[in-house]
């Protein structure tokens, strides 16, 4: 499992760097061009990415609290906003693709620009409790747009015929046949884990990072459940097609049925049938789809009509986080794929916890304004970055979302 | 409150007719071409209403329990199937309204052939668990399209500049003037209900008439908190209205922002301005807003922003609830406006219970597929037919869904 | 051939009455419930075709040259306005299907009130030329209104899967065996009648009653051209189907193979496959497509698209006038069907004859407006009311439009 | 007035490079970025034009005449076909902006590899009246993608709030004040050129090069009419905005006032209100509306609404032909503004001239099949390139269409 490494002796500056290099080295392989592609309003260019990430530090860090701060561009400041309207008016979310200039080399400029005012602060401002919080913040923040960039670059470079290849040959990491999980078909090692009604103390207990959509921290009562320890497969999903999952309304959620008919749904996102195959589009290009695989890019509503095909059910957030907790501490190194494979949809909608405070000012609307038609995800996935992953993490998208790594485990009632 | 009166003593039959005439009662003042009216999908003919309930009980209790049923017309199998995929292939909704044939008269004969099947049932067949569920749950069901023929109407009639009127002048309830709440400006009798951290039980205990969604009673823990004993009123809303609020969009959730411009929304539905005062459409016609009554007609995203702007929140369903039952308790017949004022928005998105299991066969897609993107509202409104009303009913809709008499009551944390 | 049959000695008012009941008539199978359907905005419901048809003699004569006359009912002028800006603010056409009120008695109400009125204008009104000409064009405009109340029902009763009859089975004019064509395949009969280069007079000569659209009278070159004296068949159309014309680009217009393509077209409108045959809907119901009979329900790009598969192409709208009017001096009672079966699409856009004027007025919106993007029906069909065609008569519609009685006849150049 | 210049000593390929360089000087001020940029369906990117020219020459002539040529990339094949069905599946229009490979290196190494191939064809090939018609009709198609490239990148660099220029301070061809016309107000040396009824010949005379639309040669009669010997001015428009021309439905045909009511039109494109005065985005940047330029960027609907308000019409094409040639027979070097201002609206509807036929194989798909829809402009503008000016062009866009230099000259009747 990847945990948030944070060494008290490491200097922020360093770990500054080293994210923001990260997020710059994701980019080694990408033209000019490519910086620029959005295909549709959920994603977002690169070069946008790399803007709104810098945009981030200078608007709620060196704006903020640093008075003798320079600005590099006014009007980045419309450019770059995503979503804040407590600081001004963003620029439309679907055009973002349509803005050829400032350039890349601009872009560049200003990321240059941010980092050096951020290497020459003095302690006065960084060691205070909201340039740390903020500091931390930031730095959360690009890691979750360092994994926007791939499912982005992926979801546009798909939109191209040539099926553009974004790792190097030698560098796959998709085709990775190492990250294999048990299949329903091969039960050699699947199995469920069970547990009894509980009561169980869910959310962050604010020791290091987390998100404020992670907080409070609270009690809930969870009636027995079991777990799948396995991360269901292409094989399995192959099945579910084969039987005409797609096909048969009795599966589905009313408005995922009506989502698949209206969008002739048949398949995972990126599957494209080659005779008697299915290839998938990776990273690396296209590729056989490999049935012992996690199956990825499905909506909420497959996943749920999955879990109904197969006589199961989504886990919600909290049974998955408790299964978590109880996985780790029992196995602390072999997590049955609860991190860094895919994103896992459970059947909890995106609601504030008990008692949430969204954060004071702008940073308010990092998470809470979200809380309304999106489910929430558990784990991490492959695109993750390194040190990002956490059991209390709530990612979350809209039940027809399925450009992330997002698939899932099944879960079931015991009674 | 109006609570569901099961007389042991009263036969089914009587109950039967007593519901099935009520329906027809509200369709006194209709002229036949209102019966066909459809402006959108979400509303359904008149028509289509009187049919569909007859279908149900042909379909659920004539044709898979009686043998020797002989079908009405075998084309309405189709033309007045809802949604039940189970059964055979829905009538597109959005259509209902280009079906001039069956006529109304077929439609009234639709009514009366099955209601004289239905009264010479014998015992044989009425007097078995399955008969009984199936006949409460065709009971409920038809309540249900009670109250939706007068949302409906409603809003098709909106539609007509001429804005008829449904009641008849001296029959009107809705301007009604005995339903007032008290204000937040008027603070006379309003006043916060606090609560401490408590476990409590929640969801139906079987006992009577449930929907399976009310089911299976569990505990919950709840989390300190207040609730308002009044529901918000034109007059509050006006202050909001006054202050901006659907301007600002930092009152807002970002799917609520987003639907607002879209939708050009700047006041509840079925308000217009006339000079210098709202005026809003109701059965009995445009009449101008008073003050006193509680809001209605307003989305889940304008609750939300509302409670926001006030510096509350809504509550959950689960408060909901457990104050409904603690005001039951202490004042048994002063209810607080829990009941048959307007339904009123929760901030809990509609999923199932823990161990939720959807009933066996068609009526499991009743409710459980509609387990996603909707949210609860709880209580009761004025179009609810007597009787239909109960602490445990989770009612759901679409959080952009305002044609219902939706309005809401504030809650907050207590920490 | 139907021509305009005005008897001198035919009172104005014997003409009036006539056209009204000719409408009137056309409503006897319809139920109360069929009068208010529309299913699109290009269809509207038969109680409104009542109605504005009567608002045209009512607005245009009675409120403009007849000082004493009474309104009916003040809110039918915006209710029953088509599209007269000159005379206020249209009523919105896709909603007109939503006005229940007025009711279709009213409606009826309204005509008599109007009928007896008119029937009452002394000689001092009527015998003005202005009243001459509006009460002309009132009942010509009435009449077109005839031929939209078959072609609106006809399309609002196909959204029915009970395929409704709008004639009595002993009734059918549709399923009427003797209005068949000579098909390509069958070449009995079947030739092309040829023209030198010639100067032709076009347009209307202003003895009777004419449109402004057909105004002036001109003078254009006609280059040598050829012109088929039938119609192309269904027969015809089932080669073309056959030889996959739906499916082949060359044979289309770019907005053509477009059209085709978004709403996944292959074959004429109302005809729906049943195994290994072709029905169709008609008035009278559904009944298998008859070879012998002229195609209809096509689009221009359909006609198009078959014109250039044929090998020839569309005649522009002056040789099929040109081609008329020979016809008809060399044969007076056999007139090469080129009025009665189907309305026949020529290649050219509907544009203003040299040195056209609008009429003054709000009646100058009647034609002139619609000139652009619209392409020159010439002839009349099965559903065009008798006396209601003539030979310099231009229809105009969409190029997808293909709702009307719309077919097709073959030129060619000769060089 | 400019004129193609067809200098028989001129070898063909100083005129092939001189063509291909012009091009490609158009692109020195852009950056890599913009090349790609595709704001709407009917823009194309530049780095598309760069490559679809060059697909234009390799598929019509190398592919099709040199059996020795060597394909540079076969996937080009589809990528840069814009919309001959004849010779494959063309890639979809609105996703070109997505293609960021190949990148704009590999299209310059396209276009060199191409360019290298014609200039060493032996005269085997260049010789022969097939090359010399293809080869004409590849520059005259570049030239025109030259014209696109501006109005293109202009609309595009419009939707980015920076308003970037495209020209470079001391290039701006489009403040150029010396590009004026005489304004309706100021009346010196504005006055109408009438003419007699007459027959003209109108379309090419097949000297020279010509499109297969400019075909073929014929005679039309026009009525006595008069025409503006000026183009109508920002001052014009100035007046007509002022005087409500924009919420007048009585000036407006039916679909063009739809048009204006649904996208919110009130004023020409690229015009912005900046307090008091209207700037205008140009390829120099945003600037002040010059009163006596020729307006520009309007649509037909625009066009003709202006023309019904100024009580006079819009020319036909043929008007507009006839007299053209008689301005440049009476003054051969002031030709009124006829060309190198702005495309100038007509009356007319694109159709094929009587006898026309489009050119054998693919080549026919160039022009014949967006007969229908359209409404054809004359004249040239601004950007139109030296040398592809005729009296005889027909240039056709939709009515709604006004990213291209686009205006109007009035015409009227004589009677």
């Amino acid at each position: 499992m990847k945990e948030l490494q944070i060494n008290p002796t490491n200097h922020w500056l360093s770990r500054y760097q080293s994210v923001r290099q990260a997020t710059e080295r994701l980019c080694d392989t990408l033209k000019t061009e490519d910086f620029n592609l959005q295909a549709t309003a959920f994603t977002s260019p690169v070069k946008w990415h790399l803007a709104h990430t810098t945009w981030f530090f200078e608007t709620f860090i060196l704006k903020e609290l640093v008075p003798t701060y320079t600005v590099f561009n006014s009007s980045f400041h419309h450019l770059f906003n995503s979503y804040y309207n407590s600081v001004g008016n963003p620029f439309a979310r679907p055009n973002r693709g349509l803005l050829s200039r400032p350039t890349l080399n601009d872009v560049w400029e200003y990321r240059k620009y941010i980092d050096n005012v951020m290497a020459e602060l003095s302690t006065e401002f960084t060691q205070t409790p909201e340039f740390e919080q903020r500091f931390a913040l930031g730095l959360n923040h690009e890691q979750q747009h360092q994994e926007l960039i791939l499912t982005d670059i992926k979801y546009n470079f798909f939109q191209n015929p040539l099926f553009p290849s974004f790792y190097q040959p030698n560098k796959s990491i998709e085709a990775n046949s190492s990250s294999t999980s048990r299949s329903l078909n091969n039960n050699s090692g699947k199995q469920w884990i069970t547990f009894d009604k509980t009561e169980s103390l869910l959310g962050h207990n604010e020791k290091g990072f987390c998100f404020d959509n992670e907080l409070p921290q609270h009690t809930r009562t969870l009636t027995a459940f079991g777990m799948s320890n396995s991360l269901v497969t292409n094989d399995d999903w192959l099945q579910f097609m084969g039987d005409g999952g797609y096909s048969n309304p009795l599966l589905w959620l009313s408005d995922g049925w009506q989502w698949v008919q209206q969008n002739n749904i048949n398949a995972p996102l990126y599957w494209l049938k080659k005779q008697h195959q299915w290839d998938h589009f990776t990273l690396s290009g296209l590729v056989p789809v490999e049935k012992a695989q996690p199956v990825r890019h499905i909506s909420f509503y497959e996943a749920d009509a999955f879990a109904t095909w197969a006589g199961f059910r989504l886990p919600t957030e909290f049974e998955w986080e408790y299964y978590a907790r109880e996985c780790l501490k029992a196995e602390p190194h072999q997590a049955n794929d609860l991190f860094g494979k895919v994103w896992q949809w459970s059947a909890s909608s995106y609601s504030p916890y008990p008692g949430f405070k969204a954060a004071q000012g702008a940073l308010g609307e990092y998470n809470g304004k979200f809380m309304c038609n999106q489910m929430v995800l558990r784990g991490s996935s492959q695109y993750t970055p390194d040190g990002h992953s956490r059991i209390t993490y709530r990612n979350f998208f809209y039940p027809q979302d399925r450009w992330q790594l997002s698939g899932l485990r099944l879960a079931k009632d015991l009674t």
